[in-house]
C-alpha cells in the first residue's frame, strides 16, 4: 500500500534523478556514503514514522499538554516514539562522525525528517529544535559546551529550545529586556521572561538546554546590544551527572489553535524559585563572544526558517495524498454529460474540479518540497565547498531562497490543506478525519520563525539588495542555467522557457524600478505581495528544473510530472502579473490609509 | 466604546445612505414601519447578541454538545440566550403579521441577524434554521401545518432543522434513498437515515420540526422523485399539545473543526425505535404535492445560501474588527525609516503591511456585507414588486448574485479571518483570542450549503445561460446603471468606473466565448474560477455602488469607504485578468490529468 505521508517515488526522482545527490558522495565529507546508505535511512525513516509517529498524532491533538502547576503531563506515546527516533540514531543524521553523526548530506536529512513532520507534526517538533539547537552550539560553541550539551543531546538524554521572544518583543528581537549578569567565574546569571518557547517544559529527557537570547548591562542598544546564552534546565556536573536544578521556571503553556503536541511555554529565568550555587538568577553560559548573539542566533533561525518550510510542506503533501485517496474511494455524482440517473455514481477523482483541487495541491506540495529539497542541497554545496567561489554561490542563492523557501510552503501547502478539507467536503471538516488538523497545524507556520510580513521585509529589504544585488545576481545565473536546458531541450518545455523568462525578467526589472525613484518607504509598503510574486517565480523555475529532469522519460510518474507543472505555469505563474503591476506602480493605499479611517 | 461585532456605522450606511430601506416603508407590506422601528430592532439585536450570545461564544467552542447515547447535553447559556431571541419576538422579525411576525423587510432583518452570527455563529445556527424551516412552510405548507409547526417556531417553542444529505448522497440529492410510505390516513411512514443535520437533536425545545427530503416509492428516479415531509420529534395533537415520541432517533453526533456550538447530527428515521400510533415508520406529512420536494427545498436552500455568506461576512467583520482594535493596542517595532532602537515601539497599525493586511480585510467584509444586503433588498422588491416586470428583474438579478453572495463571503471573509490571526501574530494563533476560532468557525461555509465547486456549476451551468441569458442580461443592467452614475460624477468614480466597465465587459465577452464551441465539458471544467473571477467583478460593482453612495461626503468613515474601495479596485480587481484569460482558452488541464499520474 502506498504512503500516505509522502511520496517515496517523488523523494527518488527529487534527490536521484534531479539533484545527484548521489554525486554528492564524491565529495569527502559524503565520501563513505551511497546511494544504499542512503536509501536505507529513507527506509528507516518511512518505517519509524509510520509505525511510532503517526499513530498518536490524533491522540496528540485531542489530548494536548498539561500543566497542573507543577508538572507538565504528555501522553505517553510522545516519549515511546522519540525514544525510537533516538535509537535509531536519528538525531545525529547529518552531524559530524567526531560528535557520534553519521554525516549524511543535509538534503538527505531533509527529506528523512519530512516524514516525521507529516507523521505527527507534534511530536517532531522536539527533535526539530534539539538539531537547530545542536547545530548552533557546533557552528559557535566552545568544545566545552559542546561535550557538555551536543553529544547528549545528540544522544537524545537532553532537548534543546530556542528562546527568542519576549511579550513585548516578538517580531522586534531589539526590545527584548532579558538580562545576563556576568560572574567572576565567567558564568552568567539571566532574569527576564520568554514568551513562545516551543519545547520549553517536559519530562521527557532528562534535561532541557535552552539557547537564550539576553542583553549584557552597559552593552549597545538595540539588537548590537544582544548576547547569547546556553541556560540548562538543571545544571551538568562536570562528570556529565545532572546537578542542581537551574532557575528557569514553566510559568504556563499556551494554548493553541494546533500544533498543539507540541508544549508552547512562558518561562520565567531567575524568578527566584531556585538558587543555584545559593545565589539569585539563572546560570548561563556565553556562547562565542558578547552582543553577537542575533548573528548565531540567525544561524539558527536560516535553518529553522528552512525546516518551517519543510514542516508546511510535509503537511500539504499529507493533506494532498490523504485527498487523493478519498477522491479515489468517496462516490458522488455524475459526469456533466450524463443524464441517466439510475447510473452508478462515479469516484469524485473524475470530477474536473475535484481534478483541479488535487492537481493544485500536487503543483503546490512536489514545487515546495522540490524547493526545500533544492535548498538543502545548497547547504551542503555551502559545508562541502570545494572553492571560495563554490561557497560564495551557494551562500548568495541560498540567502535570497531562504525567506522564500520559508513563506511559499506556508502559505501555499496551508492552500493545499483546504482544498484537502474541500475535496473530503463535509466529512474533511470533521475530527474524523486528518485533513482538519492538518490545516490547524499548519497555520502556525506563517507566524512563526519571522511572520510573512518579516520575510518579505527580509526578502526586499535585505536579500534582494545587499551586496550589491549579488543574491539577486545569483538567483537570475540559475534561471538563465534552467531557461539555457529547457530552450535546448525544445518543444514544451521551451514553450514554458519562454514563460518563466518574461515573467522573470520583469520581476528583475521591478525590483530594480521600485528602488530606483529613492522612496524606501513606497519600495517597501508591499514588500508582502513581492515575497508572493517572487515565491511564484521561484517555485515556477523549480518546476522547470523537475520537467528537466523528467524530460524524455515515460510513466504514469513523469507524465503525472509534466500536468502538474503545465499547472502551475498555467493556473499559478499567471497571478503574478497584476501582483508585479501592483509593484512597479510603487503604490501608496496602504501608507496613505490613516488610523482614523478605518 | 465601539462594538467589536458589527459596525452600526457601517450598517447605517448601507441601510439608509446607500439602499434607501427607509423607502420601502411606501410599499404597503412595510408601512407601519418607519427608520424609528427598524432602529429599534436593530438597537435591541446588538443589545441581545452582545449581552447573551457574545459572552458565551468561547466556552461554547471549548464544550462542544456531548451526547451519551440518549440525551445532548448543552451548556446552559446556549438556552439562556435563545430564550431571550424568542423573548425579544426576533424569530418571527420579517414574517407577515398575520403569522405574529413583525413583517420587517428582509434587507432590516438580514443586518439584524449578523449580529448574532457575528457574535456565536454556534448558538445562532438554531435560529438560522428555525426561520429557514418556517419560511419555507409558510411558502407551500397547508394551513394546518403552518398552525401546527411554524406558530411554535417563531414562539420559540419548537426549532426547525432541514433534512437533506445522506451518507452516499451530499452533493448528489438525486441519490438520497430515504423512503416515504403512504398510508391510507394521508400521512407517510418514513425510513431512512439522514447525516449531517445541524441542530438535529437537542433538548433546547419542546419539538424538533424535521423538513426532509424522501422518496415516495413507484415515484420517478433521480431528483424529479424526491418529495419533502414534515417529520416532527414528537408528535403534535390536535389541541397543539406535545404527544407521542415520533420514531427519529439520534444515531451520533458529528465533530467539527469549528462552528462547535451546533449540533450537528446523524438521524436515523423509522429505525424502530418508538412505534408512534403502534406502527413502524417515523410519521411524515406531506409538503405540498409529491415529487415537488426537491424544488420547495430550493426555496429554503436559496435563503439559507445567502444566509451562509451572512454568517461567513459576520465572521469576517467580527474577526476585522478585534484585530484592528488589537492592532491600535499593540506596539512592536519602528518605522522603517528609523534608526533610533531606543525609540519607543509603535503601535503595529502604524506599518504598512498591517495596514494591507487590515485594508484587505475592511475590503473583503464591508464589500461582502454590502452584497448581502443587497441580495436582500432583491428579496424585498421580489416579496412587494409593483409589477410583473419588477418582480422578474429582481428574481433574475438574485438567481445569478445567490451563488456569489454564498461563495464570495465564504471565500474572502475567511481569508479575513486568516489575516486578523496574522495581525495578531502568536496571540491570534492562541485560543486566549478569538480570531482563531472565528477562522476554524468560517471554514464551513465554503462547505455547506452547496460546495464552492456545486455554487460554480450552478453559476456558470444554469445562472449564467438560463431562460435565454435573462439573469446575465439583468446583471449587465444593474452594473450599467452604476456606471452611468459613477460617470457622472466624473472624478475618481468615472476612473474606477472605467476599469469596472472594461473587467466586466471582458468577463461577458468571455462568458459567451466559453460556450461558443459548444463543448460544454471544456467550458465547465473550470467553473470553480469562472465563479471567483465574477465574483470580484460582482464586489467591486458593489464597491463602486457604496463609493457613489458616499461621493461628495466628508469625514473620516467616508475617506475609510474611500480608501477600502481603492484598496478593491487597486490590489483584488485585477486578480481577474489572469483567470479570465484562463477561461478564454478553455484550458483541458484538469480534464486531461488522468487518475493514474496523480
Amino acid at each position: 500500500m502506498r504512503s500516505t505521508l509522502l511520496s517515496r517515488r517523488d523523494l527518488d526522482f527529487l534527490l536521484y534523478e534531479w539533484l545527484d545527490v548521489e554525486g554528492l558522495t564524491a565529495r569527502k565529507r559524503f565520501a563513505d556514503h551511497s546511494r544504499e546508505t542512503f536509501d536505507g535511512v529513507l527506509d528507516l525513516c518511512e518505517q519509524v514514522a509510520t509505525k511510532y509517529f503517526a499513530p498518536h498524532n490524533k491522540l496528540n491533538d485531542a489530548n494536548e499538554p498539561t500543566f497542573d502547576g507543577d508538572r507538565v503531563t504528555i501522553i505517553p506515546e510522545v516519549a515511546t516514539a522519540l525514544d525510537a527516533f533516538a535509537k535509531a540514531d536519528l538525531l545525529g543524521m547529518t552531524f559530524d562522525n567526531r560528535f557520534g553523526g553519521a554525516q549524511l548530506p543535509f538534503t538527505v536529512g531533509t527529506a528523512c525528517f519530512a516524514w516525521f513532520q507529516a507523521a505527527n507534526v507534534g511530536t517532531s517538533g522536539y527533535p526539530f529544535l534539539t538539531l537547530g539547537n545542536a547545530n548552533l552550539l557546533v557552528a559557535h560553541g566552545s568544545e566545552e559546551l559542546i561535550d557538555t550539551y551536543v553529544r547528549p543531546m545528540l544522544d537524545g538524554r537532553f532537548f534543546g529550545t530556542m528562546c527568542l521572544s519576549e511579550t513585548q518583543a516578538g517580531s522586534s528581537l531589539a526590545d527584548i529586556v532579558t538580562r545576563a549578569e556576568p560572574r567572576d567565574d565567567g558564568t552568567y546569571r539571566v532574569f527576564g521572561n520568554k514568551m513562545w518557547i516551543s519545547g520549553g517544559d517536559h519530562e521527557l529527557t532528562e534535561n532541557i538546554v535552552h539557547l537564550v537570547l539576553a542583553k549584557i548591562p552597559g552593552g549597545p542598544a538595540g539588537t548590537k546590544g544582544i548576547s547569547l546564552f546556553v541556560v540548562p534546565r538543571f545544571l551538568v556536573n562536570s562528570d556529565g551527572s545532572i546537578g542542581e536544578r537551574n532557575d528557569v521556571v514553566l510559568a504556563g503553556l499556551n494554548h493553541k489553535m494546533g500544533f498543539r503536541g507540541t508544549t508552547n511555554t512562558v518561562l520565567n529565568f531567575g524568578e527566584g524559585r531556585y538558587t543555584p550555587g545559593g545565589a539569585a538568577g539563572a546560570v548561563g553560559y556565553l556562547v562565542g563572544e558578547p552582543h553577537r548573539g542575533l548573528a548565531y542566533m540567525f544561524h539558527m533561525m536560516n535553518e529553522a526558517r528552512l525546516g518551517v518550510g519543510l514542516c508546511a510542506t510535509s503537511l500539504g503533501y499529507t493533506g494532498y495524498l490523504k485527498s487523493l485517496e478519498y477522491a479515489r474511494s468517496r462516490e458522488q455524482g455524475r459526469s456533466p454529460l450524463s443524464k441517466d440517473p439510475s447510473a452508478a455514481q462515479v469516484p469524485i477523482i473524475g470530477h474536473a474540479d475535484v481534478k483541479r483541487m488535487l492537481l493544485a495541491q500536487k503543483s503546490y506540495v512536489e514545487g515546495a518540497l522540490a524547493l526545500n529539497l533544492y535548498c538543502s542541497r545548497l547547504v551542503d554545496l555551502q559545508h562541502t565547498a570545494e572553492s571560495e567561489d563554490e561557497r560564495s554561490g551557494a551562500t548568495a542563492l541560498l540567502d535570497i531562497l531562504t525567506p522564500v523557501a520559508k513563506s511559499w510552503p506556508s502559505q501555499w501547502c496551508l492552500e493545499a490543506n483546504s482544498l484537502a478539507i474541500q475535496v473530503h467536503g463535509g466529512y474533511g471538516y470533521t475530527r474524523e478525519y486528518d485533513v482538519e488538523q492538518h490545516y490547524r497545524d499548519n497555520r502556525l507556520n506563517p507566524i512563526h520563525e519571522g511572520t510573512h510580513g518579516i520575510q518579505g521585509m527580509d526578502l526586499l529589504g535585505r536579500k534582494a539588495v545587499q551586496n550589491g544585488g549579488a543574491s539577486l545576481l545569483a538567483f537570475g545565473g540559475a534561471l538563465s542555467g534552467t531557461l539555457a536546458a529547457a530552450t535546448e531541450r525544445g518543444g514544451e518545455l521551451a514553450e514554458l522557457g519562454v514563460a518563466l523568462q518574461a515573467t522573470s525578467q520583469r520581476l528583475l526589472a521591478v525590483t530594480a524600478e521600485m528602488f530606483a525613484g529613492g522612496d524606501i518607504e513606497a519600495a517597501m509598503a508591499n514588500s508582502s505581495i513581492y515575497l508572493e510574486a517572487f515565491g511564484h517565480v521561484v517555485v515556477a523555475w523549480i518546476w522547470l528544473e523537475q520537467l528537466v529532469a523528467a524530460d524524455g522519460k515515460t510513466g504514469d510518474f513523469y507524465d503525472g510530472k509534466r500536468q502538474a507543472g503545465r499547472y502551475f505555469y498555467r493556473y499559478e505563474l499567471p497571478k503574478t502579473a497584476p501582483q508585479l503591476d501592483l509593484l512597479a506602480s510603487l503604490d501608496r493605499t496602504t501608507l496613505d490609509m490613516s488610523d482614523a479611517w478605518f
